[in-house]
C-alpha cells in the first residue's frame, strides 16, 4: 500500500498558502509513492475563500491527493497530522512596532500549540508566520505541556538561506548548486546573521572564491536581511511563491538525510550550542538523519565578527521572549 | 550533459504566471535531468512586477533553473524557445461582450504569432489566454506564414478536462485516477461539450457506473461549463493555481506517450475529423507519441445528443473566426 501523510496548513486562504498547497498535493515533496491529505485551518471569515481554494485543488485532479479538511478549529486541523505548516499570522499593520506584532500573534500560537496535542506521534511543525521564532517558541511550549517533544519544532529560516545561497552564487559567477554550507544564525528578522565565512563554493571556502570581504561582511548581509522588503518594492506584494518554496525545501530537508558534509538552516530549540541561551528558538546549521531527527552541527568556527553578529540576534530573541513571557 | 529546455511564458506578472513559473522551474514538468530557462514576456508597464517575480525565482534557489529573460518584445521572448505558454490576454471588462473581448485580444496574438518565427525548430505553443481557441487560431496563422507548422499549436482545454474528471470521480465515489478518456469537445467557453458518454471509470463505461443520465446530460455539463464562475464566486478571484496546473498537465501529456487506450483533451487544428470545419482550433480527444507529435483520436462514438452539443460549440468557433477574419 502507498505511504500516506496528512499535512496541516494554517492561513490556507493567504498568498503563501495558495502557492504552497498545489505543490504539497502534486507529490513533489513527499514523493510519487505517497498519498497526501490536507487539513486547512483559517479564521472563520476566511472559510469561504478556503472553499474556493479547495475547489481549485479538486480541479487540479491531483492523482495523489486524498481528503481535504477545512476548519476554523485548531484541534480539528491538527488531528492526526504528520506535518503542520503554520503560515497564518496577523500581518504587521501600518505604524505597528515589532513588539506589537509579537503581542498580537502570540495568543494564536498558544491555541495552536494546544491543538497540536492531537497530531500524529511523528508530527513535525514548521512555523512560517512572523515573528516565526517566537511564535514557534509559544507553540512548542504549549504543545510540550501536552507531551509533544520540543525537537519537533522548527521556525523557518530556509527562505533566508536560499536567498543567501543565490547571492553568493551570483557574486561568484557559479551555479546555486555549487554553494553549500550556508547558515542563517538566529532570528528570522533583520538581525539574522547570514554566514558567508563558513559557506563553501564548489567545496572550497567561500572566502577563497569571493575575495571581496567588505561585500561579504556588509553588502551581502544587508541584501539578505532586506530582501523581503526589496521584493515588496518590486512586486508590490510580499514574497509568497518563494516563501512557499522554502517551506517545501525545509520539509524535504527534514525528510531526507542531509548529504555528508553539508547542512541546512532552521530555527530549532537551543540546547546551549555556541553559547546561545538554552530554550530559545534559534536558527543553527542542522543536519537530518532522514528519519525525522535533526541535530545542530557542532564545531562550526565563528570569528569574532560572527560572534558579535550572533550575539545581536540572540539578544533580540531574548527580548522577544520577555515580551511574551505571560504566554509561556 | 543534462538536457535543457527554454520556455516562454507571456503574462508573466499575472496570477496564473505566478503559479506556473515556480512549478516550471522546479523540475516537476520536464524531469530532474532537464535544465530550464525561462523567457518572460509582459506589457511594458508590468515589467517592474516581473522583475519582482524574477527575484522570487532567484530566491527559490532552484537547482535546475538557468537563465531568466525578461522582455516586452515578442521576438525576444520567443527566441529559441521549445515551448511557448501564452497566458497573457486582456481580461473581460465589465459590460464587455465576448465579441469585444475577441477583438481586443486578437492583435496581441498577431504579434506573438509573428514572433514565434524565432522559436526553436521543435517549438510547441499552448494558448491559455482567452478566448483561447481563437487566439490560438490567430497565432497559428501568423506563425504559419513564417513556416511554423500548424500542428505545434494547442488551445488549453485541460482545465475543463480536469474539472470534468473530478466531477465524475466524485459522483461515482471513485478516485480521480479511476476516471479516464474524458473529452472536452470544441471551444474553451461555456459552449464546450464535456463528454461523459465516452469517459470510462475503472475501465468501464462511465454510464455503466453513473446511471443518473439526467445528471450526466445536464447537471454535470453545466457544472463543468460554469466552474470558472463558481471559483470566482468562492475565492473572489479567478482560477489561477488550477489553470497553471492544467497548463503543466498539458505540457506533460504532450511530452510523454499517452497510455494505451487513454487520451487527453486539447484544442488542435481541425483536419475535418468528426465533421468539424477544417482549420478551426477545436478541442478533440488526442494522444501523444511522446516525441512531440499528437493525433486526433478517431472513431469515438458520438450520440445524437453529443452531435448536437458538438454542433453548438463548432458554430460558436465559426462565428469567432468571422469576427477576427481581418486578422487572419
Amino acid at each position: 500500500m502507498a505511504r500516506s501523510v496528512r499535512v496541516a496548513v494554517t492561513g490556507a486562504a493567504g498568498q503563501i498558502g495558495y502557492a504552497l498547497l498545489p505543490r504539497l498535493a502534486s507529490g513533489e515533496v513527499f514523493g510519487h509513492d505517497t498519498r497526501v491529505s490536507l487539513n486547512l485551518l483559517e479564521i472563520t471569515p476566511a472559510l469561504p475563500a478556503v472553499e474556493g481554494v479547495v475547489m481549485e485543488l479538486d480541479d487540479c485532479a491531483f492523482p495523489l491527493l486524498d481528503e481535504v479538511v477545512v476548519t476554523d478549529k485548531a484541534d480539528v486541523a491538527f488531528d492526526g497530522v504528520n506535518w503542520a505548516i503554520l503560515v497564518g499570522a496577523k500581518p504587521r499593520g501600518k505604524g505597528m512596532e515589532r513588539g506589537d506584532l509579537i503581542v498580537e500573534n502570540g495568543p494564536i500560537f498558544v491555541g495552536q500549540g494546544e491543538g497540536l496535542a492531537r497530531a500524529a506521534d511523528d508530527v513535525r511543525v514548521l512555523v512560517v508566520g512572523n515573528p516565526a521564532n517566537t511564535n514557534c517558541l509559544i507553540a512548542m511550549t504549549h504543545a510540550g505541556k501536552a507531551g509533544v517533544p520540543s525537537d519537533r519544532f522548527y521556525a523557518m529560516t530556509r527562505l533566508d538561506q536560499n536567498r543567501a545561497q543565490v547571492q553568493l552564487a551570483q557574486k561568484a559567477g557559479k551555479k546555486v548548486t555549487d554553494v553549500s554550507n550556508v547558515t542563517i544564525w538566529g532570528n528570522h528578522s533583520a538581525t539574522q546573521y547570514p554566514d558567508a565565512e563558513n559557506a563553501r563554493i564548489g567545496g572550497a571556502p567561500c572566502t577563497s572564491i569571493i575575495d571581496d570581504i567588505e561585500w561579504l561582511q556588509n553588502g551581502f548581509i544587508e541584501i539578505v536581511q532586506q530582501r523581503g522588503a526589496a521584493v515588496i518594492g518590486a512586486r508590490g506584494l510580499s514574497s509568497a511563491a518563494s516563501a512557499a518554496n522554502a517551506a517545501l525545501d525545509h520539509v524535504k530537508s527534514v525528510e531526507t538525510a542531509t548529504p555528508d558534509g553539508d547542512w541546512f538552516s532552521a530555527g530549532v530549540v537551543s540546547d546551549g550550542s555556541y553559547g546561545v541561551q538554552e530554550g530559545l528558538i534559534f536558527s543553527f546549521p542542522v543536519t537530518s538523519d532522514g528519519k525525522g531527527s535533526c541535530s545542530i552541527v557542532q564545531d562550526v568556527e565563528l570569528s569574532d565578527f560572527a560572534k558579535a553578529k550572533v550575539a545581536v540576534t540572540e539578544k533580540e530573541l531574548v527580548e522577544e521572549k520577555a515580551v511574551v513571557s505571560d504566554l509561556l
